[in-house]
């Protein structure tokens, strides 16, 4: 075994909302010599002294990795912050690249991953219960995998009736692939499927539209938006004098009508 | 707007261990007149004096639901109490089928879902970043949809070489699901492809095993068993000298080798 005394922790801080961070990511970050993340990620974390905040851009993942990794193997304890889960399209895959990529000294350090709210479960839990079935989680970002990727994986989610859930959708260097994405799935998916824009579910500017397939603006997503994009028994569900339709896939085909 | 004054929280408590309940799921335990749920996720809740729990058997989930919406709308402060994430393969879609068939009182309620950690989240935590790129949920359960629903779903994963996360993979009613969904997979996946059993994660009878496609032996998997199946990018990684392997499924095409 190595005596690397160092730690690294990977902490998931959910997708805004302080009442979302679990105990066991709040104990980690109190227990942090060195804070290592996205800047806006860092701001959502009280200071404190004596802890050292090494604040990085986005896009910076492979090298914000092996920054945490020199850090935890020179004997201080790292949390490396980032949003939603760091398991789902966030920071735990790059600190494994790097890791196995990297310094064999690298290699007996202690690595934990702490799990936090998706921004998928966060935009569910607003609308009802949206992923209350099978599902798919895809990022539609492009810049490590080819757009043939992608569009092989929503052709699969469409033929297969899951439920979508796309992270990622659109960036200013990329605005075209959130309206190829639906170009793809219109060709495969009924018109009235239902559509949901959720935007910085958590944060004081939140948005949720829910709309269909066919009348959606896809223009309207941002890198702030995760969009979900119903199975065939997603149902919308509003009656007159209530206040804002719900959103629910039914556990099985027993309920579809 | 209904003058309905109880009001129903779904919550969710996680996969199992205190330091993975949210903030906001312990503040609504705490608020709630009444607990309903699963009588195993009952146990769970610290009691409280003057707080009824109405615990059910598995499988009744709409009975539940109904009791739920009928105590809420009496005035009650109801909290349904389900295992990992509510909108996850668990209790939120069951209220909304009983709250869209139901009673037309019920439709002015304040229902609100609490997201939590669902089972994947857990069990990817433990062994790396396995859902760290495109991924699908999938519910063996067939009480409520056809095998061939399922069968359908499972190919289109594979087609779409997404990591695949696998619910409810066996009972006692229905042991040979699991069988025929790796027979299904075996067909379509390479024999290499990580497979890992996460057993009751976060519980003191917690256990995971890594295997591959080829070898692993799905009669291992029971109802708190999360079976996770690599894509083909997804990778297993160990050295001498380190105490367990990790898997990881990197962030695109550019880290595979």
């Amino acid at each position: 075994m190595s005596a690397a005394k160092g730690r690294l922790v990977i902490i998931g801080l959910g997708p805004g909302a302080a009442e979302w961070v679990t105990p066991e990511a709040t104990q980690a970050l109190a227990e942090a010599s060195d804070l290592v993340g996205y800047a806006p990620y860092l701001e959502r974390v009280p200071e404190r002294s004596r802890q050292v905040r090494h604040a990085s851009d986005n896009r910076e993942e492979l090298a914000r990795a092996r920054q945490a990794l020199s850090l935890a193997t020179a004997g201080r304890c790292v949390a490396v912050v980032s949003g939603g889960d760091p398991g789902v399209f966030a920071m735990a895959a790059a600190v494994f690249e790097a890791l196995e990529a990297g310094e064999p000294c690298w290699r007996g350090l202690d690595v934990k991953v702490i799990p936090g709210i998706t921004a998928m479960q966060a935009a569910a839990a607003r609308l009802g219960a949206p992923l209350g079935h099978d599902f798919c989680a895809i990022s539609l970002s492009d810049n490590l995998k080819s757009w043939g990727v992608i569009e092989k994986r929503l052709t699969a989610a469409a033929d297969g009736d899951f439920v979508l859930a796309l992270y990622n959708p659109a960036s200013k260097a990329r605005p075209q692939r959130i309206h190829d994405a639906f170009a793809c799935l219109r060709a495969r998916k009924p018109p009235k499927t239902p559509v949901i824009f959720a935007r910085a579910v958590g944060r004081p500017d939140e948005e949720v539209t829910i709309t269909s397939l066919a009348e959606a603006n896809p223009a309207i997503a941002d890198m702030s938006t995760l969009v979900i994009i119903g199975s065939s028994a997603t149902r919308v569900v509003s009656w007159p004098g209530t206040a804002r339709p719900f959103v629910y896939t039914p556990r099985g085909e027993a309920a579809r009508r």
